[in-house]
């Protein structure tokens, strides 16, 4: 037989904290409390799985649940020797919902059942206040009326509007008890007109069309949504508690209050929160009246006039405090309570661990640690690393007014004030004079890398979380907002359009890559602070820390915020960044160009210099560490231009028509570039450029090893490689070039060659790979797009349809897929290291600075993560936490 | 210690035929036919392994070989009772190459090495021949001077035309025995000149250098280039034959020739082949005198005047025939031999299982299996299914003299004549007037294939063998070359030119589809006969073959091709083929073009009726039989018009502004529409589509099982699936519009539901599909694309580069990627069992109709291939051989 309900109350329970999936986290936190002996009213608990089994059968209750609820009503009888719907003490219970994870204020919550026409009369008898008894049932009659048959809110507060009119009050608090009675009566009327039905005076019928009404509330549009948006289960269900009513509101020596143990917005350890006297709870959230302070320090520097709990109500306020300090040691956590007090009687209504500020949270993280509260390592776990994101960034200031414009995919954070410029050259030459611009475009490529690079932030109206633009502009540490699709840009009228409003070229915007916001105008920033305690959390993480965290970095400045963001190398150079700069793209066009491969050569020739110059002050800013420097990846057209002037202009320098230039172009350009002639394979069909690179690359580290008298250790990265016979060819070219420049320039050089795991097949035969390949770089990103067939340019629109369907629960492009790319990862490095054993795995990808996808590089146990340098910290927070964790 | 050299002769030999792959081909014969008694020549074989050591350490010979060469050339002349470099008998030998694959021509002979001014002397006076012997010398010195020494072949060639002309001589049968002493003595001072040494007199280092000159030709230039065409791996290296010269050329009763045991051209049973009177082998290859035929049959056939060998020596000829006899039953196969007769004595120099034209081939196999020399299995693994596929199709005469004007890929078989067109429009406007037509263009796409249809064959200077133009004309049964490289277009002037020359519209040219050769003007062609022969083996195939064969099909035509080739059902009905049709086209770009469903539905309203017309037509084709349909499949935007005329039409016709329209089409254009917004993807945003599509395909199933009375058993297939999740949500689609059209029907249709297999993610996920699909299809051509990384749209330039460079043995698009590729096919059907068992698994890839492809299907037990309908002869033929063979 299925247990359907729990009960507790009176020191007892048969449900325990630790049965939150099924007694969702009030249910199960009310047991808990029972057991530590703490004054909760009592009551019982149905479960979520009663819920589910409502729903799976199209609304039948599950078997045996109406005589375990029958019981369960029986017992809470006898411990508050009281009767439901008895006309002596009358026993009122409130429904209220509670899953596992809250959904604030979606689900629905009845108060007051049980009350009638009948125990009204007991209950303004047994509390001496008939204006409480009736103001209690006329609420009970219009939150049923709402909630269970489902009436309109303004009908009930109309008739409320009308009585107070007539009778000239203000306030609902001038009503009498025979003024409710009237209220009551018109209630009543109304509810049996608009629901056919006289209001029940069957309490049992009440309690059962409240329970439905919560199970019911599950399914509603907001809580749907709800769910979709934060990844909540629709199985789950929702548990209901069924518990004796207490009142904040039977006067004046009744209050109801929320606290926290230690203040949420600061971390600040002590007793926070506020209290109403002669109140309900829904009284504290709504704010009509104002809270007061619960301690008298908190009065005295919030200079309240009102005053605190702990000076009217002492001996309350002293049981909260010390049942505060227990249930914060007992949980190990801030919690968040939910408190009565009915003439004087301290009751607890719910505790859970509390939501806090990132700052709080590693205040509190920290000084728990130190208190001894909690261990180091759980320390590190508390805190979310994804949220340090915010916390690294400026961010607009939530006082400010802005007006919001549009709302895209917060692509790469941070918020940052411009003028409007809507191409890569603008960008250049408006930043020449020293202005401030963000690029606004349609989509960026690698064309546009340089107007990135001078713009405070970028913009884009198609794209997703892993487009170009988000790509690069989190890799440069840029805001940028990608996708936002309700822009509509005119580069021919130089205007951006939204919400009816026209912007031009130099018009001012703010926008925020923490939140995907465009704001018209210049918006006030907050700028962010590091606390000590952040600093305090990052030691601590470096001590539990076991994967090295890299930075993927190419300019001189990325590396050396990769260093001072803690990088131990440099897991990915992604050498065609370095031919986009104006003094190298036309060169790099030429080679391009080039039809034959002396002519190719020449212009390598001149690119030499150039790259063997970026190598060597790479090297020099990161001596002492490995730096992995990746070959030429993309397909060379990405490097040509398509403007007609751009192209008669580089004909004339390469001295031939511009017809069959743009003959060459055309033969270049191709339907899937992502799927192109890129990676190895260019430097299988032009094994001069491997050529060129690899001599740049020992002639820059025999360079810096020189000035610097520290060994360099390049890692040369072979990409897209799709079998072992693909990688020995290029590592044959590397291997040949070393030889020849160490003997040219009489040094030693330790280096590596390995391959980029990011193809199917690659992991497939990782094991032939591994033979040559002396380490493995995963990809992750194009393994991500080879394993799904997903073009991530392609794929921002319906990846949000998936999201909605709850086809897939995560983009695939922000945390690895497990199932898929994971297992193709986890068998390349099982197949690898076979093969070779102690291979050095690393991960390069953009997954290698997400939390979750770093969490299942530490149980595979590869060697390294790398990801931007403004994501380090939350690399190196989330490796440490996952090796704390157990997985 | 290695065993380097085998001896043979005497009737004993150390090797056999089973030593090929270290005898070569010839040695290891030469060993055979020893032991079955055959007269060959004694002698011994240096293995292929010495070749591989010679080059591995740079020319250095094997530790031992020397040795072993001595005791083998000391057994030699205890055979023989001939000394080598002896002035009494002199031992003269032959050093002849032979690799495990014959490379045609490519590797160097030396004949005669032992010849020098004392053993010269010796053969005259044995041979009682002077002219002979001093003929022999002369012949030596020359092709040791251009084999081992390499002088230009012109050198020699000089001196015999002076000595010649000095002498008043027409042919070198004029010389003298005191004539060649001359020419000599000019040969040897020649070589001193050159070479800067005298011509070697000592046998020994005349026969190291021959070895040695034997096995670097192994490396030249040439071979190499052979051994990468034709897929021979360099490191095989080649045995070298060290053989008791026999001299065909020692009188009239001397003769030399070559045999097959049947005719190579018709397969007819009996000795064919030729000789040559007093002459050496390579005399019969170069064909400077008539060769004569063996048989008086022959002879009286060819109306010949020379006596044939059966009339000329019949002793001889006997013996041949006796042991031709003996070879083709020892060795169950036909055999091409080589044989010298030296003064009346029968000697045979080479035998080998012969070459034959796929004609000969099918009739040989039949007549062997009923003679009962080989079993019908055995007969059906003799033919070739490749080689099928040219005697299907019309070729060109191998008799015409076509002028050849550029080469591309051999896309698709068939020979065709046509008027070149550049456009489809133009196909249709010219073959609408009754002219045929060839569509010349630089690609292909989905806009096109209206003109492919009426055109006569297909042209295109892009593309690999799987480009759209390549897979679209092979569905059709139509010829294409692809990737014509050298063909210019220039679409405003209407031209193209090659080779200097330029064609204009209208124009006639010819294509082979089968060789990738286009031709200027008509070219005779020659029509395809099938032969009862081919019958035969298609109906010994049908009792052999496990597998179902299936074809892919979409139009009545190809289905009613389809069943007359003997498909099993339809594999693969591409639904989207359909809506290019010019009745069509414009209401789904309508569909395409509308922003909300409702005007989308309206669109599919209008093309329910044309699908379901479509489907119920097929479906009476296939009366019977299952019909595998796939869902629309192709990002959408492949279907709208790039031409802004077209935009304005559809604009107008729409109701809407060109402008927006033209906005709509930018969304919709993708990066990489290979990995776009496609398959099943398009059943997610738009389900409406799947919904029409499903019921024009239950309503039409109704329907022609109504009209035929026989079952219809339709398979839907969903593609492009990367998770269990897309595949449920599509399938529930489905199946709630089947029961809803066989409610409104009230019929019973029984129907599968299925996944096509496409993508690494459900391979490696195949055991989570199948929990919902009822079959899988493999959709090889994608899954090669993705687990490569490779669009095989662009991948024809590099593709080759990599095949040239050995990075990849063959084509992958072409023959499935067992390593990669096929490893995932093999996961997911195991996966896809282990879940379902029974689980119904077929390929619908261009790899269905790939011989070498469909044994791996075999391999793993899939249930059926599907391939174009003209492939079927070949993937029945194929799929009864991987029955036949060990896997």
């Amino acid at each position: 037989m299925t247990k359907w309900t729990y009960s507790f109350g009176d020191g007892q329970a048969e449900g325990s904290a630790g049965d939150r999936d099924l007694l969702g986290s009030k249910g199960s936190n009310l047991a808990e409390m029972c057991r530590l002996g703490l004054p909760v009213p009592p009551g019982f608990t149905i479960t979520s799985e009663a819920c589910t089994y409502f729903h799976v059968h199209e609304g039948s209750w599950p078997p045996e649940l109406e005589s375990q609820v029958e019981n369960a009503l029986r017992e809470l009888e006898r411990i508050t020797g009281r009767e439901f719907g008895g006309a002596q003490h009358p026993l009122l219970v409130s429904v209220r919902p509670g899953s596992r994870v809250i959904l604030p204020g979606m689900l629905d919550t009845v108060l007051n059942v049980g009350l009638n026409d009948r125990t009204v009369k007991a209950l303004a008898l047994e509390s001496g206040d008939a204006r409480f008894a009736y103001d209690s049932y006329r609420r009970f009659i219009q939150m049923y009326g709402e909630m269970v048959l489902g009436l309109a809110h303004d009908l009930f507060e109309e008739i409320l509007d009308e009585e107070k009119a007539s009778r000239g009050y203000d306030v609902d608090t001038e009503f009498s008890a025979e003024d409710w009675q009237d209220v009551i009566a018109r209630f009543k009327a109304q509810v049996e007109v608009e629901s056919g039905e006289p209001f029940p005076q069957d309490p049992c019928r009440q309690l059962w069309s409240a329970i439905k009404a919560v199970f019911g509330s599950w399914r509603s549009p907001r809580a749907v949504t709800y769910r979709s948006l934060h990844n909540i289960r629709d199985d789950w269900g929702t548990a209901v508690n069924v518990q004796l009513m207490v009142f904040g509101n039977m006067g004046r020596d009744s209050a109801t209050g929320i606290a926290c143990t230690r203040n949420p917005s600061t971390g600040e350890k002590g007793l926070y929160g506020e209290f109403l006297v002669n109140a309900q709870g829904e009284d504290v959230v709504s704010g009509i009246r104002t809270a007061q302070h619960l301690t008298e320090r908190a009065r005295r520097e919030a200079r309240s006039g009102l005053p605190s709990l702990e000076k009217l109500m002492p001996e309350p306020f002293a049981a909260l405090a010390e049942i505060a300090g227990r249930l914060e040691a007992h949980f190990r956590d801030m919690q968040d309570l939910e408190f009565t007090i009915e003439r004087g009687k301290l009751w607890m209504l719910h505790t859970r661990t509390g939501k806090r500020t990132t700052r709080a949270a590693l205040r509190m993280a920290v000084e728990m640690a130190e208190e001894g509260l909690i261990s180091r390592a759980e320390a590190l776990c508390r805190i979310d690393p994804g949220a340090l994101d915010s916390f690294l960034h400026p961010t607009i200031d939530p006082e400010a007014q802005g007006e919001v414009i549009a709302v895209g995919l917060p692509a790469s954070p941070g918020a940052v004030t411009g003028e409007i410029v809507f191409s890569s050259e603008e960008a250049e030459r408006m930043t020449a004079h020293g202005a401030k611009v963000i690029l606004v475009r349609v989509e960026t490529s690698p064309d546009d890398v340089h107007g990135m690079h001078v713009a405070e932030g970028i913009v884009t109206t198609r794209g997703g979380m892993t487009s170009h633009a988000a790509v690069v502009a989190r890799g440069m540490g840029k805001p940028c907002v990608s996708g936002a699709g309700t822009l509509r840009i005119d580069y021919r009228a130089g205007t951006v359009s939204a919400l009816g409003r026209s912007f031009r070229r130099g018009d001012i915007i703010t926008i925020d890559g923490s939140t995907g916001q465009v704001l018209a105008g210049a918006v006030p920033l907050r700028q962010p602070v590091l606390s000590g305690d952040f600093s305090t959390v990052m030691q601590w993480a470096e001590e539990n820390r076991r994967m090295k965290v890299r930075a993927n970095a190419e300019t001189p400045d990325d590396a050396r915020a990769a260093r001072a963001f803690g990088a131990e190398g440099i897991g990915l150079c992604r050498t065609e960044h370095m031919f986009f700069g104006p003094d190298r793209i036309s060169v790099m066009r030429e080679m391009i160009l080039s039809d034959t491969q002396a002519r190719r050569r020449e212009a390598l020739d001149k690119l030499l210099p150039l790259q063997r110059a970026d190598f060597t002050e790479l090297f020099e800013i990161m001596a002492g560490l490995p730096v992995a420097i990746r070959l030429l990846d993309p397909p060379l057209h990405e490097f040509l231009p398509g403007d007609p002037q751009d192209i008669a202009r580089i004909a004339e320098r390469m001295k031939v028509d511009a017809e069959s230039l743009l003959h060459r172009i055309e033969s270049l350009r191709e339907q899937n570039p992502m799927l192109g002639h890129r990676g190895c394979r260019l430097a299988i069909s032009y094994p001069e450029i491997a050529e060129m690179q690899a001599r740049a690359l020992f002639e820059a580290a025999v360079e810096a090893a020189g000035r610097t008298g520290m060994p360099v250790v390049p890692e040369i990265i072979v990409p897209f490689v799709s079998t072992a016979s693909e990688f020995s060819f290029v590592k044959k070219i590397i291997d040949r070039v070393a030889v020849k420049v160490l003997k040219e320039k009489k040094a030693a050089i330790d280096y590596l060659v390995g391959a980029m795991i990011e193809l199917p097949r690659a992991a497939l035969n990782a094991g032939e790979i591994a033979r040559e390949a002396e380490f493995f770089s995963f990809g992750t990103n194009d393994l991500t797009q080879t394993t799904f067939g997903i073009s991530r340019d392609d794929a921002g629109d319906y990846l949000e349809d998936y999201r909605r369907q709850r086809i897939i629960e995560q983009d695939p492009f922000v945390t690895l897929d497990l199932d898929g790319v994971g297992a193709l990862v986890r068998l390349a490095a099982e197949k690898g290291r076979a093969a070779r054993p102690g291979l050095r795995l690393g991960v390069c990808g953009e997954h290698g600075g997400d939390p979750a996808s770093i969490s299942f590089f530490e149980e595979i146990g590869l060697d390294y993560v790398s990801c931007s340098p403004f994501r380090l910290p939350i690399a190196r927070l989330s490796a440490a936490q996952a090796c704390c964790r157990p997985h």
